[in-house]
């Protein structure tokens, strides 16, 4: 079993997509991220490109993480110096080598190319440091002087070659032959480096290790330029699945993205692969009902959840069988008999085909309306009056006049803005026994009257938690609501399993 | 040249995606879009999962378009009943073939199995609708008995049979093979069906078609069920790259995406291939350098944006070189020497090394403040006061005071939120001159302190635009400061250019 290297570019590559820039607590946080997930290599950024770029790199190669650190160069001495300067274990030196990339940027001849490549590589080896050499837009280069360059360097004595898709036009099948004929003509190891622009990014990096590539370079969620790099959680997934080993520890590979995904502000979509919400979410009736018997029958199952540190998640959706619905309500602590659970199945369907998504929320409002009334006796809350008032020269507050467990109750409260005024008034309503533990906002897209969904969790003295949704055009008023709604189900689902 | 068909399934298993649920009108819309885009068959939905699902298949069924239209069946009379009482072209009927599946499952013997799919494809034929069969799981299914079922429904008189690698585990290598070895055994043609779970949906659908596969089955978006299915986009535009033939009309693609998106609610990411934000910008000082002179340097170049309906973006950045600002502030209407050149790129890369995107709205501010102050004078709109109220018994109310082109001006608003109320009484300030044109805020997660993101557009009654960003743990005011910014910037804006 072959093990291969993993070099992350995500602090390179995915801090050079249009959007993202991170400052140097955020670089380091991702750093550790990475080292703590088994990384070999981290590409940590381009030393030249700035003061803070330089800064930024030479604090995480003096952080004393396991993975060696990687800075970039061009093939000239100012780059290199700034980049041994910065502490770096490996210079990663390029130069364009297509046609087209030379001659509208660097127009040198190919020897001069060859020589520059040659200069650079001795230059770093002779500061006793670790040299990989990229031949920039290699798969739009030609195999003759692809291989003379790569061949060049490897006698300058360089530790490592890399060859790059710059562009995303490999496919799998043209990308594995040419690292066949290059791993046939090289002694030194070959890292691969690739792009998305086709879809076809962990594909063709897959390809590149059976035709006996060493390393791969990868950014956690794809980030990177244009369509973004290889994904570092599917390339790392696919290897372990088809058989070969890596270094990195699975288990933190959602946690890694997570991350990633809060410090850039570049948030994945649900169907992305292994780290997605939906990876290995299930709502039809047929695939739900076989994974509740076998989660083989509908998911991969070499990959489980609990191996890159996801859960499984069944969902109610219009295509809810029976099976699903009694199996959340029962976890949610109610108790339906077969009569009872038909009219709510039945219902769940007439919602979904309503084009409403089905939420847990919805299920449980629909089984308590089934079951019988919510009696005013299980809220906690109910509220009769809140205003809300922001502005720039007022404070946001917000006023509410309730009746809680009973009592009447009026309250005012300030916050940073007027959410988290009406937040803290009801926080303060209810004293200790519940705390608002997440606050969600869906993206709005539109105009000012576009409905806002809001996503609200409470959690009780016990450690009980409710999730509840609201939408409405008033970001505030639809923030209130899911609150209170999320109080109140927190107490009824209490009861009901009691 | 070979011509693919293409397959759309995003109203069957797009529509099958956790928390995806669509309303008829919904699904409507999406038909016409993709049969505006050209695609040959839609899969409109599966008759028999509930009455809203019937009806939705046949009113599409019904709409006249010039895509035919398929019905998902289970190998069962009432399922098929269904499908052709909506009227589709097409059924498409599957059964499990892989032992996981037939265990957990339907629990029948291999023979039982292959009678049931020779029934049902006998029973479609006998309405005069055309039939395509699929032996779901396949790609875990033992290739003597894919063989013979195939076989055998081709034999029944199927029209095509489908191969679903039903939960994602095809490489591109093994994909081909199997492919392979069908195309020799069967005479009907094939189509495929590609899970995404490890992220080589887009790579085993085109490794399928270089083995002899005739249709391709897609969705929009990549949406389905856990990691999803392989993206029309990416497929169609690698297909073109490859220099295959398909019927789509790809100046739609990003159309299709965006409509798709919001009807579906699942927002694609920045780096999503071909239709993402940034498939065609370009941030990187090196990089954008070169695309400015040939955009061929850093793209593909096989698909411009223009093809598919995008557009090219060059983004300020903390890379960015003197080249690329020195082009969007000159688009901008700016005029800046050398020397003061220097200092503008000398502030966007501090401002970068902080970890700030900079965006556009920041570039000008940028170039104002070098370029000397702002003058009063200059702006449209002075605030001088702004008081914003809603609650659960308040109409959401804004009053403004502010000074209008010299003239002081007292206005209150009502609008559906506090936000829209806020909008209003700011377009009621300015009368007809100016426009908000559209208003984005990014999604929050975190509690409800947490910074809000707001974009806001304006528009002039030339048709000129800008668009102002502004953050702030106040969702209301944050809203509000863009608006005033994007309208003091756009008067700012036009008067430079003048």
């Amino acid at each position: 079993m072959r093990t291969i290297k993993v070099f992350d570019t995500t602090l390179r590559d995915g801090e050079q997509m249009p959007g993202v820039s991170l400052p140097v607590n955020y670089k380091i946080q991702i750093a550790k991220q990475l080292d703590k997930l088994g990384v070999d290599v981290i590409e940590a950024g381009f030393p030249s490109a700035s003061k803070g770029e330089f800064e930024a790199v030479k604090e995480i190669a003096n952080l004393g993480l396991n993975a060696k650190i990687c800075g970039l160069a061009r093939v000239v001495k100012k780059d290199i110096d700034q980049a041994i300067k910065a502490d770096v274990d490996i210079v990663h030196v390029f130069i364009p080598t297509s046609k087209i990339q030379v001659e509208h940027t660097i127009k040198k001849t190919p020897d001069e190319i060859v020589q520059l490549s040659v200069d650079a590589v001795e230059y770093v080896k002779s500061h006793g440091v670790e040299c990989m050499f990229s031949a920039m837009d290699a798969t739009r280069t030609e195999m003759d002087f692809l291989k003379r360059i790569y061949k060049a360097v490897e006698e300058a004595g360089v530790d490592i070659i890399n060859v790059p898709d710059t562009v995303g036009i490999a496919t799998p099948f043209r990308f594995y032959d040419m690292i066949k004929k290059l791993k046939e003509h090289l002694n030194v190891p070959i890292d691969v480096h690739c792009h998305n622009d086709f879809g076809l990014a962990t594909a063709n990096t897959y390809a590149a290790v059976l035709a006996g590539a060493d390393e791969v370079q990868v950014t956690v969620n794809g980030l990177g330029e244009r369509a973004g790099n290889a994904p570092l959680e599917e390339v790392v997934a696919l290897l372990y699945a088809e058989g070969f080993k890596t270094n990195i520890r699975m288990e933190y590979l959602v946690e890694t993205s997570r991350l990633v995904e809060r410090l850039t502000g570049v948030k994945m979509p649900p169907n992305k692969p292994i780290v997605g919400e939906n990876a290995f979410s299930h709502e039809s009736g047929i695939h739900a009902h076989g994974v509740l018997k076998d989660a083989r029958t509908f998911e991969p199952g070499i990959i489980t959840p609990e191996m890159v540190g996801h859960k499984r998640r069944i969902v109610v959706g219009k295509h809810a069988g029976r099976h699903q619905i009694k199996k959340i309500l029962e976890d949610a602590g109610y108790v339906v008999d077969d009569e009872k659970l038909s009219i709510i199945v039945q219902k769940v369907k007439e919602l979904g085909d309503k084009g409403k998504k089905v939420t847990d929320l919805d299920l449980f409002a629909i089984a308590e309306s089934v079951l019988g009334e919510v009696s005013e006796k299980d809220r906690i809350i109910n509220v009769d009056e809140v205003t809300v008032l922001t502005g720039n020269k007022i404070t946001p507050t917000a006023v509410i006049n309730a009746e809680v467990e009973g009592e009447r109750k009026v309250t005012s409260a300030i916050g940073v803005g007027p959410v988290d005024a009406t937040f803290k008034a009801v926080t303060e309503l209810l004293g200790r026994k519940i705390k608002i533990t997440e606050f969600r906002l869906d993206a709005i897209t539109g105009g000012s009257d576009a409905l806002a969904n809001v996503y609200v969790t409470v959690e009780d003295e016990d450690g009980e938690t409710f999730t509840a949704r609201s939408a409405g055009a008033d970001i505030v008023m639809a923030s209130f609501d899911a609150v209170i709604k999320a109080v109140n189900y927190l107490m009824l689902k209490k009861k009901r399993k009691k």
